[in-house]
């Protein structure tokens, strides 16, 4: 790449499970890109690829900076999402689209399988000898986007798990019994993890915490259980949805596949999961008051709960691949979020290989779950805790007994 | 009554399903009757009526002021709940610890079961001549009191369930396909009804909703998704757990009757309904992406979202409460939240008979309910926004569309 500026269009678009902070990588990158004269035009594609390869597309030249701004603070994708793994035929369309259009700027928004995507594109435009800058933004609730300390989209879907915990414990507190919660994250347990930010008093759930890194038995599960409830008269649970079996089968799966085999398929339903562990509890452990909810949707689009830091950081991976872009330096890249070393909680914005984010994921470290496997450590509450940020205040009673009369 | 105080102690209790503002009323009622010499101690039940019969009380007057107020702002019933109907001998013996202890004023927080319970613990009080006032403090999600414009902890739910599709509506909007979100409310339609004061735009979901007080039937169910299907290439639906056919019987109950003939109770799971619902349009409306979520817990305890009026006026309950105790115009009653006349918003507390709000329920009135019956009216809204309050600020882009080169 020559010094020369590369002048030309951009084209930015938004991939894979929304977040709530989605939308300030996208503003990020259109405010920033407004800033350099080698951008001409700045669109945008509706539902990611679907957008490009139906060359529909939006001019957000044409947005105002006070709508750009109350666009950063929307959740979920304002450009329009899409689940789509491009086949061979479908990258080189897209690749023509963009060179139609004199994209020189592409972004794209989203995790592993948008950096890949973006990855297969940055290769058509080098065969054909096509310049143009090809940035992939770090995006995923789940955390698990390799290279990343963490991803942008995770801190507030954590304060959401967190801020769920917190109501959830004080309930089951208040009417004890067993209460078990399924979080997303198939692969990776982070934001099943995030449950234990939830955590104010040594008595406060969740008590157990089960993650799709260590196999999971019912029978260890029922037997945990008994064990808190021995201890508490209650018990709250944090279930990942991908909790496997030592073979790497998803509990969730081998429970759909026996319900299968009875001609019934309805138990695959959205409270799959929780619904077998409450059984097992009610039947195995003899405790009466077991339920389970599934945390679902609301955990990766809720409006109203954002991490200050996710939504500052979010908006700097978006700021940060329109410069690594417009810079001298880099066709091509993914922005990854790196932690600064030492105390005070701060953060860099990193340019890195689009393979080493593309297709694999990253799982929870060992030393961030406890050796029984049923719990995080210490030193994960340290990890995110200034990712999710400030979390309600949460009191109890002294509750001084009065002597019987 | 005399003009002469009534001296002696006070009790009071927690009962039903915990709210996110029920520890205002219980706070309110305590700071309040530190200022009345005629009350000595005041002590709290731990999980209400069980903590009186098994004479488990603590000393409220030991708090501090500022850990009561930390406990004023904290989720769900910080003296611990229960869910009892109390047997006639539980209420003799339940006067008897009160007695016992010289309890001359009872105060219950709950919904219409407890304002019951309170009643006949009154009735009791009466007929062994022993003067006590005994009153009940409105508090439910539910939103289901007579007398009461609405309750307590009724606006801080619908809060959540409102900030919850908002998201939702935009996670549909990003990756379109039917949206089926199930909410809490068996008999009575509020708190599902509350979903629509997530629309900000026109075409933003809930696209239908389904409320306990009209007849529901799948085939007008399929049909309605449609049509809705068929204008905006997707559909949000809020559905309240309690929608019932033509006969009254539960659309849940009918579905797990169903099953339990094949011999399978695991559908009466957490997430039955929505499921039930889900396969209904992918089977019959033949749309691909269906979803369903069951909002479950979370929207009665969350942390961190919470109305503001409803907070404040769960505080309002639990002093007035005291109020009414320590004049001398009533032995008993439960407290009224009543909206004053006029464009502006606000409320007094009034005092009502316990039997005014025992036993029976409120139900949706019908000038809130479309004559379609799948959708609330304007009325509706204009009723609910002020309870609910602020609610996050919603943007979406101009996205002027680009010509096709």
């Amino acid at each position: 790449m020559a010094n020369e500026k590369l002048v030309g269009n951009m084209l930015i678009a938004q991939s894979g499970g929304p977040t709530v902070v989605i939308n300030q990588s996208l503003v990020g990158a259109v405010l920033e890109a407004k800033k350099h004269s080698a951008i001409k035009k700045i669109y945008g594609s509706r539902h990611g690829l679907k957008g490009i390869l139906e060359e529909n597309l939006c001019d957000l030249g044409k947005e105002t900076n006070a709508n750009l701004e109350l666009v950063a603070g929307t959740p979920s994708s304002a450009l329009g999402s899409v689940r789509k793994k491009p086949t061979p035929e479908d990258c080189v369309k897209v690749f023509q689209v963009l060179r139609k259009y004199n994209i020189r700027y592409f972004f794209y928004i989203g995790g592993n399988d948008s950096a890949e995507t973006t990855h297969i594109i940055n290769e058509e435009a080098q065969k054909a000898g096509y310049v143009m800058k090809c940035f992939h933004i770090c995006k995923t609730i789940d955390n698990d986007l390799r290279e990343n300390d963490h991803t942008p989209g995770f801190g507030s879907a954590a304060k959401f798990v967190a801020q769920a915990f917190m109501g959830d414990n004080l309930d089951n507190r208040a009417l004890p019994g067993v209460k078990i919660n399924v979080i997303m994250g198939r692969h990776a347990g982070f934001l099943t993890a995030a449950a234990a930010l939830a955590r104010v008093y040594p008595d406060d759930g969740p008590h157990l915490i089960y993650l799709p890194e260590r196999p999971f038995t019912l029978e260890k599960f029922v037997a945990d259980v008994q064990a808190v409830y021995a201890k508490y008269k209650r018990c709250v649970v944090a279930v990942s949805e991908g909790i496997s079996d030592d073979q790497g089968t998803a509990i969730a799966a081998k429970f759909i596949k026996e319900v299968d085999s009875h001609g019934n398929v309805q138990l695959s339903g959205s409270g799959a999961l929780g619904d077998l562990l409450a059984k097992e509890i009610k039947e195995k452990a003899a405790i009466s008051r077991v339920r389970a909810d599934t945390f679902g949707y609301l955990q990766r689009s809720f409006a109203g709960v954002v991490s200050v830091n996710d939504a500052k950081e979010a908006r700097q991976a978006g700021v940060a691949a329109v410069k690594f872009a417009t810079g001298n330096q880099f066709n091509s890249g993914s922005t990854a979020i790196k932690r600064k070393p030492g105390k005070k909680y701060a953060v860099t914005i990193e340019r890195t290989e689009l393979r080493n984010v593309a297709k694999e994921t990253r799982h929870m470290p060992d030393e961030f779950i406890t050796k029984a496997g049923n719990d995080v450590t210490p030193a994960f509450i340290a990890y995110a805790k200034p990712i999710v940020g400030d979390l309600p205040k949460i009191g109890r009673l002294k509750a001084v007994p009065v002597t019987k009369a």
